[in-house]
């Protein structure tokens, strides 16, 4: 990997000059850039980041402490946390994650107890939709995107019945063209997975997080594999532009 | 560790009204904000983090890769790389991680070669000392501050002579009380380090961030162990403070 040499491709000279700024492309995206001090989150709130290997980030899974960077890997949950933690301190948040490595929705459902509803969160946020989509796409899971959003569906009716008060942040599932493991072939059935995410959203009336218009945006200024190496799992880079996409949809 | 139960003590009401808001620590310390778009990075430039287990932060040691979360930990390196990749991905800087846990200024030097000179950096951060004092403190070392400063102006001294046009940013070792590690007794023996760090920087004329003021403006907004649980070690917040403070000084 000669990162010092790489070439980045720009549509154009004149394309390039149009972008927005990388700072910027949150909130050109999104409407505003992310938060300092927010109402979302009051003192002594309980927040859950849920998900898969995007989430996980190599977390320590024994411990599992809360605010503790062990226990939050190196991913876009930790960073987004250290940023609640750093700029509301006296809300005394209190910041689990749980994701787990190759989970799909129907794996989130089998842990809920645990690995949710247990830890009482005031704000939840998920990720979940790639391995749902990939590990039918290479054999190894026979799910379909209606069997992935009616299971999203009742893993939410579920939570919302024991939780009624949480507030929800759902993710969209998002790839990067151009990347390792991920080409055109992805696009349309990925979309259907997208849209129906956001259908779910939308009946729970959730917060939602863009982060495929966001990655549409940030492969403009570098390529796929500057945010993402194999198209899924994000870089460094990635994994500050979803924290900042994440806490910017929080304001 | 119950953190949701957590009572901040703060000084008084009044006192408290007064206070720099948190996001304002940095710029009110340091006169200015993290960067987004630096003048100070260069198109290709290699950026490295040396210095101890605060620096390390748990980063991977086998393949030690430029711009690999896995390879960076979960500290304030981690972070700050992230940011720096993120808001200027068409510099296409090379960053590395090298701290090595529980390293004092003469191991550093033992390792510069492989670990800092062959690697050509041409923006070079340091962040050593509480080691050289600690290890000390317990009986584990026998270094006094005038080794530790002799030590570190001839690291240096070499570093400049191999790298004439490197850019160095020297960081203010640094404790916080009210710890599980760190009381009073640790304030003026650290304050010898912390004089002849900077006057190792001033030397050099290099960039310096004063840690050590970061963190006693941030205890006035949260005790101690919200920033570092052993009064060393960064929190999760704490490890975000820090580089928002690295970011601000490097702008």
């Amino acid at each position: 990997m000669n990162l010092s040499r790489r070439n980045f491709l720009f549509k154009s000279t004149a394309g390039a000059a149009a972008l927005a700024s990388i700072p910027a492309i949150v909130s050109s995206c999104m409407g505003k850039t992310k938060n300092e001090t927010s109402d979302f989150f009051s003192s002594g709130d309980v927040v859950l980041f849920q998900g898969d290997s995007i989430t996980d980030a190599g977390r320590e899974k024994e411990r599992q402490l809360p605010n503790s960077a062990w226990s939050f890997g190196n991913g876009y949950a930790m960073i987004a946390a250290a940023n609640l933690l750093n700029s509301m301190p006296e809300k005394e948040l209190v910041i689990y994650n749980r994701g787990i490595s190759g989970n799909k929705v129907y794996q989130l459902a089998e842990r809920w107890d645990a690995d949710c509803l247990n830890l009482k969160p005031n704000v939840l946020s998920i990720l979940i939709g790639v391995n749902d989509y990939w590990h039918k796409r290479n054999g190894n899971y026979d799910g379909t995107v209606e069997i992935y959003e009616n299971d999203y569906m009742k893993l939410l009716e579920r939570t919302k019945a024991a939780l009624p008060d949480v507030k929800l942040v759902l993710c969209e599932p998002f790839y990067v063209l151009d990347t390792s493991a991920v080409d055109e072939t992805w696009v349309a059935p990925m979309k259907e997975y997208q849209v129906a995410a956001k259908r779910v959203s939308d009946a729970f009336n959730t917060i939602w997080v863009p982060f495929q218009t966001i990655f549409d945006e940030a492969v403009k200024h570098a390529p796929g594999t500057y945010w993402t190496g194999d198209g899924v799992h994000p870089s460094m880079a990635g994994a500050q532009l979803m924290a900042e996409a994440w806490l910017a949809a929080t304001k």
